[in-house]
């Protein structure tokens, strides 16, 4: 893992529309460009009195609807009406709400009691001109964005989520709605990972596929050019039509890592070229999920200059769990695919069985990723285990 | 809460592409429409083989690649190449790994263990024609979708997200990038709520503003008749220009539930007109998002179909923690916004103060809503308190 993000880039902080930079940390410090309220405001439905007419009955001069600009002065004796949202009048010393008054005509009874300043926030209050509104760094939230639209600010600077190229590899590959080869099967890896990606904020992907041809794989390669993430599926073994290490070569891409743990296509390729990035996953779904999840995301997360923050669960494993070797994670920490639900006010987790690691029909029922430090490999019912929901993703 | 779901209806089941189903539950089962794998499948680079043949040289007379369809049948003394992928010719009992196997020429001689079965997923092991795949109420996450994508599905019913539509109200708004004039804000509420919206999953959002004329708001109101969810901001308060209740009563909409704590705006409305719900949010923005959060959220999955699940996190208040009244949710749990971080391995929390209510410029830190029991009002720091991350919702 630390491999991948030791040649994982930051992307070039670029300026998006507010909406669509959700998730996403701000590159700059943004500062105020005005007072913020930027008049002061009347906080209540009532009236903009004088303090010193606390408890008489005065006349009613004027009223203020939201909106309204007040500009005429009101002398001690009288008062004006006065609705949330608008900007109180000069003169104003003390907003009094409509129900702790009694009005009769054009006259109004004002409560005995009235606190200066009270129910108006004034301008300034909340933020000042030229002050320092949000941090660089600042992940953009839908409350950030009402930050930012208050101040009427359109676009922002962010680091942007990278754009993603699926490539499927395989000449058994049919996409669904295609009829299939009596040898052939429907691609499932594809829209699997494009919905993954789309679950982490990105919404530049593309699917293609190449077949077990290299001029086929070169032609992909070709049109993921200006790709930041590019991922293939299958065909990154060392098997005869494993052609993904031969083409990266042949464009000149860089391969950091490449483990084969066997013949079955169960291996994990790492590769990059300037500020591309290129990942081999498996042609089989579950390890390639896995391997989305576990390498892809953090390297999505530090290209947008976002930290990963991996909320960790504790739960206790309802039955013994124990690992097989070849797993694509080697030395590093394992990932088991179970499902955790509550129970009885704790968590409990049983790992999601599978029949090979190309069966994804008895799995289905996934919501998590059971974690184990490295060199664990046994452990019994009843243990307590940390582990990662995946929810939606 | 539950006034609030006893009138949200489950919206009609319809016909979704997969990649667009993401996070919605199935309306029902789903059947196999095949075997699968459905062909007996290498699951190894390596040859396919005769078990009578074990620690014996024997010549190769042929290759199938995936893909490729394979009639030829094989005698005893002989076995033929395969890939990862490929369908097993007629005659194979068991697949052996290159890795296990000597080369030379077109001969190959195999381990003297071979188990029949060995790397092979048989027609079928994984799933049977016409078996149950997926349940009724399952959740469409990345796995499911590579379920359906390996049978070819490429659409299913769901029960959809609603439609939501936001209409702003008040003639004090302008929109991020118009001018502002002398006595009018930009509105922060439309586009933070607009994020909310498309965070928990909805992708058809309106945003529409009425000014402080009923004919503006009926013009608005004409044009949502087909939105599932309706929200105004603001109005929604009994001053003289809180124009919502009279619109929605022209429009024959049933007001099952208006609270009005005091003059400022600060009051929850939700009514009904036959299967479309409408929301009156506060016209400032933390009451706003706190309403949609804990009413409009609950609403958008019942609609869906989906149960609510939400994931209560507990941690220590850093600091003592006193409710003010006048809160929208009445004598139900209170909401507090506040930051959550681990520290020593533990969740600290602590409430993230605000100037007033219309306050957006502090609170761009929270990250999540302290839950109080109703009737609890007042407590000491370092008291364990349950809470619910809010992160980019």
């Amino acid at each position: 893992m630390s491999l991948v993000l030791e040649h994982t880039p930051l992307l070039s902080s670029t300026s998006l529309p507010i909406a669509e930079a959700l998730g996403l940390p701000l590159t700059e410090d943004i500062g105020s460009n005005g007072y913020y309220p930027p008049f002061h405001k009347a906080m209540m439905d009532g009236y903009a009195v004088r303090t010193a007419d606390a408890g008489k009955t005065v006349r009613v001069v004027g009223e203020i609807a939201a909106s309204d600009v007040a500009t005429e002065y009101f002398p001690v004796g009288s008062c004006m009406a006065i609705m949330t949202g608008a900007p109180c009048p000069p003169g104003t010393e003390a907003v009094v709400k409509k129900e702790n008054t009694l009005r009769s005509g054009v006259g109004v009874t004002l409560p005995a009691l009235i606190v200066p300043g009270q129910h108006i926030a004034a301008k300034g209050s909340e933020c000042q001109e030229d002050s320092l509104l949000l941090k660089k760094g600042t992940v953009v939230t839908p409350l950030v964005i009402a930050t930012l639209a208050a101040f009427g600010i359109k676009t922002i600077k962010v680091f942007p989520y990278p754009s993603i190229a699926i490539i499927t590899t395989g000449n058994e590959l049919v996409r669904p709605g295609e009829k299939l080869g009596a040898a052939q099967i429907h691609d499932s890896n594809g829209p699997m990972l494009v919905a993954m990606a789309k679950s982490f904020g990105i919404s530049n992907v593309t699917l293609l596929h190449a077949d077990d041809r290299l001029e086929s794989l070169e032609r992909a390669l070709e049109q993921v050019a200006k790709v930041e993430i590019v991922i293939f599926t299958g065909g990154a073994s060392y098997g005869n039509y494993d052609i993904v290490p031969k083409a990266l070569n042949r464009f000149g891409i860089e391969i950091i890592f490449h483990k084969v743990t066997n013949g079955s296509g169960k291996s994990f390729l790492f590769g990059e070229k300037s500020s591309q990035l290129f990942f081999g996953l498996q042609g089989n779904p579950l390890p390639c999920h896995m391997c989305f999840y576990r390498y892809v995301v953090p390297a999505i997360h530090q290209m947008a200059g976002k930290s990963l923050n991996r909320i960790y669960h504790s739960g206790k494993l309802t039955s013994p769990l124990s690992i097989k070797n070849g797993k694509c994670n080697g030395n590093d920490a394992h990932f088991i695919l179970a499902r955790a639900e509550i129970r009885n006010g704790g968590w409990q987790v049983t790992q999601v069985k599978t029949k090979s690691s190309a069966d994804i029909f008895t799995i289905y029922s996934a919501n998590s990723y059971i974690t184990l430090p490295p060199g664990v490999h046994d452990i019994s019912g009843g243990t307590t285990v940390d582990f990662l929901l995946i929810g939606e993703h």
